[in-house]
């Protein structure tokens, strides 16, 4: 123990000499497995003596390596495998392994997995139990996590399945490199040089993907190229399956409705038409041949100019059916937009959705899901949830998230997603009375459902730190963990997180936490507050525009979605305008009818009210609105003083990058701040409350700003 | 002594534990500083027992800094700093801070650097010794050249000076962080979140360039946006000029003609217009007032599409010397391309930048220097030199190489381009009679010039290796290597390269070598045999195309350079052609005038012959190309072999990426080899000669493949 502890000290003070040991540059995520302090890493060796996991599978291999390399660079000591369990040995174990567990086994399905301290023949041993390799390497993840975050490792008694069956990412990757929506570089996907030169980052995407219990991913856009169905992308997506298979992930491939038009000719891509169907039938049959479990299809249609069964009088249900039945012989599935809306369709942009999908309830085959966006327009800082969850009691629902940030400040922003994804999971649809909530509609136990699915917009890239900065890797993490277990608060992912990712050192992990929590509000705040929506800047979307009334579709132009006039600013979504809250269930529908009872927070998402109307705080609307402005650039200006402090605590390189954005987002709050204030005024002609600064330039200064290359635009 | 060294092995055992050392991914290029061996870090010790530099220059900190991180790398111990000069130290000194100092420092000039084992007060000491911080820097990389290579450091006595002035890369990079010809990936410019971040890699951007003596950087595409000169911009640059500053390394921008209409709506561009000129003067004066060392402009006017000067009936000169006056008072220079060749000129293009030029020699202002690229046409595999090289002695000329190897590969070919870079400098252009070399044209030394420079088109990108795979590493060591010293050898600098990126083991110095040095002359062989130039397929110029006769412009057409027919091939360059060769000095015109005295690897540059045309070998002109076809695809063949008997002597993860792509080379190679023996064969119908193979497929199937998305094509 002592000489262990000798050597670990001395190879501490080496490894400090040695510029082999790069910086912390972000790229190890949450998997980090830095040293521990003596003391620590003497509990952690303790309860890793050895690791006993019988079989020989790549996934045992990964979770076995895995703990290998975590518990060296934790304790200095690699633990060694070995076949019988001794005492404190890590013992991985499934019933093929070994027949008698003193577990549950059928609660943890395909997935989970069970952690308990327990004895074999009288030897202390920390039991991973699992039906598969994959529990057990999810299990694995989760007795790291718990190294890694200094909790007891004492009497464990665990047990973990996820709710949700399919857990994806989706990337909005195209082949040429670009990320739609991506602010951390171009894509990881080196399309070119696959499938023959296959780099050590996919193998890293796995690890921290099956790490968070991830098991899907959605290789390229949903606004897809048809050459991705080619043989030679074929060939490159099933590489990468191949790497990723072991750590239990499997691959899945947007599609353009038009494919059998563009790479073979047909005259039509009717899904009704039999030559279409063959032709998707044969597709199918030749990526299957290919990629064995591939997972299936995701697609947009009739969607923001995207072809789709609507061209041929066909409906969503008829194009979703024709691509399952393709499927279906190898176990595929589809999932199918349902984010919809038209430039000939003069309704409220909120409802089109609901309009369009609602009355195709119970049509849809059993291998299709229908991936519904968390709000009716798209991925703002704050929306009340979509309408259709729980309106499609016939058909299962998966929940779309954005990880990457869109609107809430792309790369730059400190604005952690964990409570939005909180606030929808919660949100009560009342679908079936009090408690109906959207989590319970998408984990199917609402309406019975087996199918069942979460997809998060990813926000990964090339870039060295994966995320475009470390604090976007949170969110990453927290979609990932949440998806496993919808029950699990953003506070305390943010904790696990923070703890992996800098330091289990609570004067570390509570400043940093306390930061996050609030930073989300905090950009609500500084962008669209009480319930204002999409008043971003066109096309990139980055920075203020509530100005624009220019765009060739009314639901293009921030004015639509404001309609602030002399009188008054919000959106009428009541009887008396589109009624949009009709869509909702009528316990909500009536609670969204007045602005007394709407939540503050939402309340320009339904009313459209005058300026002086009153907030509960006794402020007028307008008053209010400049003080939730003002609340949400101080809220950034006490990060960077939180960040400032924590200085001795964090490593220099990222420290220096949060220190940096964190200074671009003050600018950029004030920014948003400023010309939101400039143009409302400029519309009520209102004077400021006392005590609020005036912007810093007129109107016109703000509007003639632009930003031919800003990032994700494509 | 042992306490050392048993702490030394100790660490070493420790670290190959740590997770926290990342695995060889190219990142560290060729200043890795890996753990030496112990007798060899013992020797490396023995000269660095302390470090004295006394000043506290940034750049004499970064030499200090880079010393003692690669000391502490390879032995494990940290030299201190130390304010006189003790046995075994390294002394950093120059006339300021020790005035007799027993070197000529006048040789040494502004950069240059002495190395001399030497004694202070009976202590025997390595000096390093400069007339500047600057030269102390240089200095100390030639010292850790040494330390890395397995050198003697004893008697050391070392003096070097660049005999060239300008050593700068060109970035081709766009500001929506694409890069034209790019193969590793994104610009290493992130524009957008400039000035406020800049990432640690600027800085290791930095220091491989000083480590090899580049002085200079033109940040971005010669096909320049405007907005690259609006505020926000230049303040974006001049971020990047406050990372490079301490290195030596100057900013330079690539301008667009048309700036003043499109940033100011001046009315003209014409340089004879004082608004247009006024403009240009408040430019440049704004620019540094941000970066008061700016180097200047580099301009590519009246090319390919570009706006220039003739637009208003002026000429090159015209528009170089109105630019050279708004940069004048700075210091500043402008380079102005060569690289011109216009639509409505039926003359071979290989004639028309000599026809622009050589009647403007002596009017340009003496802050212009002008950049011909190596070739007439456009870095191919192989080009004769440019005959501008020698035409204009009234004129600065400076040299442009391709690093990125647009025309050999791409990312993904073993081609390394220090023997191209070494036949180009040591061609004689007889200007002045025999000995007069490219070389001495650009050094100034055959003209007494004293604006001197020579460029590389970059091949660096985000990728994590930076220059797409770990061997085109190389061409950007050759090239930094070569610019400061033109009469370094291909070879001996690749022995340098090899040791320092892989290890100085012969055993893997050896073969690494072998299999570069042929390497490019293999890419000719299986690409653009005996002179054939520009068959490349169309745009993206991967993948042969010698049948392409369809594009707008004669000169963009494959068949243009050829001239393949049933009759014979080649391009006639002499009188009964286009009579390139008058364009050359006599000496060489009356060589290349003639089939049998034209050496064969420029045969059908200059030449239209027979396919029965006899060969030195005795082949006919056909059967000799198939020969050289093959020649290529076999040099390929045995690359690969090398690589894998190096097997146990090379790290895993850089081992299987030069793995892959040599296999991917391979496969390419043979492509190249068949798809232009099926398109010539197609044109002479002549049989293979004995023992060669039928092309794997027929002319159609290599005419019907495509490349939608083929990297650097922007």
């Amino acid at each position: 123990m002592l000489a262990r502890l000798f050597c670990w000290m001395l190879s501490l003070a080496c490894l400090a000499l040695s510029p082999g040991v790069h910086a912390e540059d972000g790229y190890d995520l949450w998997l980090r497995y830095a040293p521990a302090d003596a003391a620590r890493a003497d509990v952690i060796s303790r309860h890793a003596t050895a690791i006993v996991a019988p079989g020989d599978s790549a996934t045992l291999k990964a979770a076995t390596d895995e703990l290998q390399r975590a518990v060296a660079g934790m304790t200095g000591t690699k633990p060694a495998l070995s076949a019988a369990p001794s005492s404190g040995a890590l013992w991985l174990a499934t019933p093929k392994t070994a027949p008698s567990l003193p577990v549950k086994m059928q609660a943890l399905g395909p997935e989970g997995y069970a952690i308990r301290s327990t004895q074999v023949e009288g030897k202390p041993v920390t039991l991973i139990a699992a039906n598969s390799d994959i529990g057990l390497l999810h299990g694995a993840y989760h007795w790291l996590r718990l190294a890694q975050t200094g909790a007891n490792l004492d009497a464990l008694d665990i047990m973990s399945a996820p709710k949700i069956g399919l857990r994806l990412l989706n990337h909005w990757d195209n082949l040429n490199g670009t990320v739609e929506r991506g602010y951390a570089g171009q894509s990881i996907w080196d399309w070119w040089r696959l499938p023959d030169y296959k780099g050590p980052r996919y193998t890293d995407y796995a690890r921290a993907n099956a790490s968070i219990g991830i098991n899907g991913t959605v290789l390229n856009n949903v606004n897809a190229k048809a050459d991705s169905l080619t043989a030679p992308y074929i060939a490159k997506a099933a590489a990468l399956a191949d790497v990723f298979r072991p750590y239990g992930i499997k691959v899945y491939l947007s599609v353009k409705w038009t494919a059998p038009m563009e790479l073979d000719g047909l005259k039509t891509a009717d899904p009704m038409d039999p030559a279409v169907a063959a032709w998707w039938k044969a597709k199918a049959d030749e990526i299957y041949r290919a990629i064995p479990d591939f997972g299936g299809f995701l697609v947009k249609a009739n969607s923001e100019g995207q072809p789709g069964p609507q061209d041929y009088k066909r409906t969503h249900a008829d194009g979703a059916n024709m691509l399952a039945a393709a499927v279906k012989p190898h176990g595929g599935i589809i999932m199918w937009r349902a984010f919809v809306y038209a430039h000939d369709n003069p309704d409220d942009r909120a409802k089109q959705a609901y309009s369009d999908f609602k009355p195709l309830d119970g049509q849809f085959a059993d291998n299709v899901i229908v991936q519904v966006k968390n709000g009716a327009i798209d991925f703002q800082p704050r929306e009340p949830f979509h309408p259709l969850f729980g309106a499609m009691p016939k058909t299962p629902l998966m929940m779309e998230f954005q990880i990457t940030k869109e609107y809430l400040g792309q790369s730059t922003h400190l604005t952690y997603l964990g409570p939005l994804f909180q606030e929808v999971l919660e949100a009560d649809t009342y679908a079936k009375g009090k408690g109906s909530t959207v989590a319970k509609v998408i984990d199917g136990s609402l309406d019975g459902h087996r199918l069942t699915g979460i997809a998060g917009v990813a926000n990964i890239g090339v870039d060295r730190d994966w995320s475009g900065s470390i604090f976007n890797q949170a969110d990453w993490y927290a979609f990932g963990r949440m998806a496993w277990d919808t029950g699990l608060s953003a506070d305390a992912v943010a904790r696990e997180w923070a703890a992996m990712t800098f330091s289990p050192d609570p004067r570390v992990v509570d400043p940093v936490v306390a930061m996050m929590m609030g930073s989300r509000e905090a950009a609500v705040d500084y962008m669209t507050p009480l319930g204002l929506a999409h008043v971003m800047a066109t096309g990139h979307h980055y920075g203020p525009g509530p100005w624009i009334s220019n765009l060739a579709r009314p639901e293009w132009n921030p004015v639509y979605y404001h309609k602030a006039d002399a009188a008054g600013i919000g959106f009428d979504r009541t009887r008396t305008g589109s009624d949009a809250v009709s869509q909702y269930a009528p316990p909500l529908a009536r609670r969204w009818a007045k602005p007394a009872t709407t939540p503050e927070q939402d309340l320009l998402w339904f009313h459209h009210l005058p300026w002086t109307y009153r907030l509960k705080s006794g402020d007028t609307l307008w008053d209010g609105m400049v003080h939730h402005y003002d609340r949400g650039v101080a809220y950034v200006a006490d990060m960077q003083r939180s960040w400032d402090s924590l200085r001795p605590l964090i490593d220099a390189e990222r420290f220096a990058q949060t220190e940096a954005f964190l200074r671009i987002q003050r600018r950029e709050a004030q920014w948003w701040r400023d010309a939101s204030i400039a143009y409302f005024q400029s519309v009520n002609r209102l004077p400021l409350p006392a005590g609020a600064a005036a912007p810093e330039h007129d109107l016109n200064w703000y509007k003639a700003l632009s930003f031919p290359y800003a990032p994700g635009h494509n």
